[in-house]
């Protein structure tokens, strides 16, 4: 692994993700959000008790992202079904989706359980990923992101308090459910990162990655939060393309390419949740699974671009439950 | 119907449009528009004497939203032509595009007579839509969007600042022609709006919806202000894409939809150039035929969506004047 | 030739485009460029030493526009080649693209010599072209952007001062290699550009140009600048699609569209680098090959739009050396 990320401060995901809380903070009527002080951090509520919206969703996603990607919206076409659609561009694809982005921190406390993602993560330093990416942030503010359909308690926070090393005052938590606008669009903003993680998955070094673009249609908000866990990854599985640019010989590249989209998996082609209902719980279902519907590899060193994958709008339109 | 609007200060569309006005005046000469004192009030011409152009549609048409609503521009496929759009995302669709920017004030004072629309019709109430609505904003400020080959005289001005109660300094009022790039680009914005105006024709509770999400072709300026009636609202009737994200039941939705798109129209299939000298006037044309080509109704009480309607190139392009 | 353009000093391309320099300095560790004082002139490596990126991309395209044109990144669909854009809309065509964008200037000095481009070209003055343009920018500052992969030597810029008759330290100048990030963003982003050029060499008064609106593939990164230079290339012959918003009667127009897309030179449908290999230099490939790959021409005298040119994702496959 030679991927270890340089501390360059000006690159602080959570100090460049903070501008976009605070505009998130000043126009919470506008953005539909909700802030709560919870043992002293600030707690924005982006679709629990609050409607949210596609613009909360957008920002929640940047501030996910540490500041550090080109998030936007467009209707676009996936392979015949014309569907609103979020679209990542970074070129920072490590530093904003690994050690931002990912849902990566398994934040336990009492009854409350959620996955925690956001730049945050690099503060805390909790996961195993870290110590490979060589990275922390020495920011004195700390972001987080959570998937959940509650607010965390005042003791959770507190534990993230301490996980930190913060002040409280410096600690903002957005939480959005799965199944909520926010939700739809946060995770199909992954593209990039899911197709990133699979990379390391796989063993490779992703250091050579330069630069990430990834485009995933937004799933229209499910009845509840295991439908919408179904249809956010079927949106990328099914629906996502991405294109990294990075430098290695094309040898390596024609081999790992085919092996990194969903198609790869042995689960390819059933929809998620039936998945998770054959394998009765989230880790038995294959590890491989979770990527892109399509991959496109540039390689700088060669100017040849590999390909793998498909999008699937069949399994798109059954998922997202649209009608014909 | 239970719609009403709570009057959130913050979320002033005449507010919020403000800063995008001054703006636009800070800029005119790159915006290519011009603003005049007329009674006391600031009128900005944006296509009569000046060009004009896609820059100052963009604004047009966010001011004209009440500034509720995120307005980008990009190249698109329609059925297999491709062409420009305009794409309109917005969390506050009842505010931003029924309070806001439907074209729902008759402004006729001598021998002017325009329709306006923009968030200025929330302050002066005219329209009996509003008791509907239930809203009113408060605002200082008042800012109009006119649709007008001239600009409103000194009496016209004085009429509007009478029946909004405000200082003649208070006031902006946006004007463009219909057969410019700024009255292409703002009706081609309409399309989620028209959408919803159809769906309180057809007696539906908006309350229900929460966000609207549209892309529509921008058409060619016209050669003349007829003409480009009638290829704006083709765009729409013909060219439109919209999806609501809205909570009801299942069956509603489902004969619901079908009544929406401009198809259900028994005057569908015409250009509407062509339904206007047919009639002879405006109001003996099918007002159920004003509504976007095709919809999509997401209800995420269930998670179902709802679809009716079909994008329709060919008449687009006749109505369009583009050669093959 | 009616098309002199009148000097509106808020127009200043230069002046419109230094907050975007000033921005990429100020965030120039997230665009991974770096500043050079060279010969007290702040040179700015968008790709040589230093990584660059898409968004330095993006800020490299604006500033050459002279910030009067609207850039934005999106995938889009080239004839069933989905795949990453560059989209450029412009109301100020002839200034954004000619006065500044269009790569006329020939900085040599001795070993030195790259193309320049950007909105400092309308302070020197050099070029045949500004004789015709009536036009020069009067701005104090001069901003250029070279294609080049080295940094302009301190002769090299105090060469371009004196031509310029600024201090050094009110001159900009960024480089971007052609195999870059930087460089195959901002050459894919001159599709508008490039078409205008074409109708300045058919001839045609460019003073009925209202605006320009363009779409073009970003090449994936090539191997080496000769490499770069054909895929580059191709992306506009090949991939690019504009309209141009006009005035004029729609004779001249029908018999002008035709001759205005690459498709119109006996040189059409064989890749850049084939030609420049088969020619031994660039100027004896026939000049009228530098056009987009398909043309709008939308006039709003009549109200017509006339087309010519087709997308040729075939040819683009090949030149960017994707695999099937």
């Amino acid at each position: 692994m030679s991927w270890f990320l340089k501390t360059v401060p000006e690159l602080s995901p959570n100090q460049l993700a903070l501008p976009i809380v605070q505009d998130l903070l000043a126009r919470s009527k506008q953005f539909q959000v909700e802030v709560h002080l919870i043992g002293g951090a600030k707690v924005i509520d982006c679709g629990i008790a609050v409607p949210g919206g596609w613009e909360a969703g957008l920002s929640f996603a940047s501030i996910c992202l540490g500041g550090l990607a080109r998030v936007t919206m467009h209707w676009a076409d996936f392979g015949g079904l014309r569907w609103p659609a979020v679209e990542v561009v970074t070129d920072h694809p490590i530093r904003a989706c690994l050690a931002s982005q990912y849902a990566g921190w398994l934040i336990k406390k009492d009854k409350f359980s959620a996955m925690g993602s956001g730049p945050g993560r690099a503060v805390v330093q909790a996961e195993e990923l870290f110590a490979r990416l060589g990275y922390s942030d020495p920011s004195s503010v700390a972001i987080f992101c959570l998937e959940s359909r509650q607010l965390p308690t005042e003791d959770v926070v507190k534990m993230i308090v301490e996980k930190c090393g913060r002040e409280p005052s410096d600690l903002y938590i957005l939480v959005a459910p799965t199944a909520s606008p926010v939700g739809s669009l946060q995770i199909a903003a992954r593209a990039v990162e899911t197709g990133l993680h699979k990379l390391m998955e796989l063993g490779y070094d992703l250091g050579n990655v330069e630069s990430g673009w990834g485009i995933c249609p937004i799933p229209p908000v499910a009845a509840n939060d295991l439908s919408a866990l179904g249809r956010t990854n079927d949106a990328v599985l099914y629906g996502a393309s991405v294109q990294y640019q990075l430098s290695d010989d094309d040898e390596t590249l024609t081999s790992l390419v085919a092996q990194i989209p969903s198609l790869a998996s042995r689960d390819y082609g059933e929809l998620f949740e039936k998945l998770f209902q054959r394998y009765g719980n989230f880790y038995d279902i294959d590890p491989l699974i979770f990527s892109p519907a399509e991959v496109w590899l540039s390689n700088r060193r060669s100017g040849r671009s590999f390909h793998a994958g498909a999008l699937r709008p069949d399994l798109l339109r059954t998922s997202f439950g649209l009608s014909l």
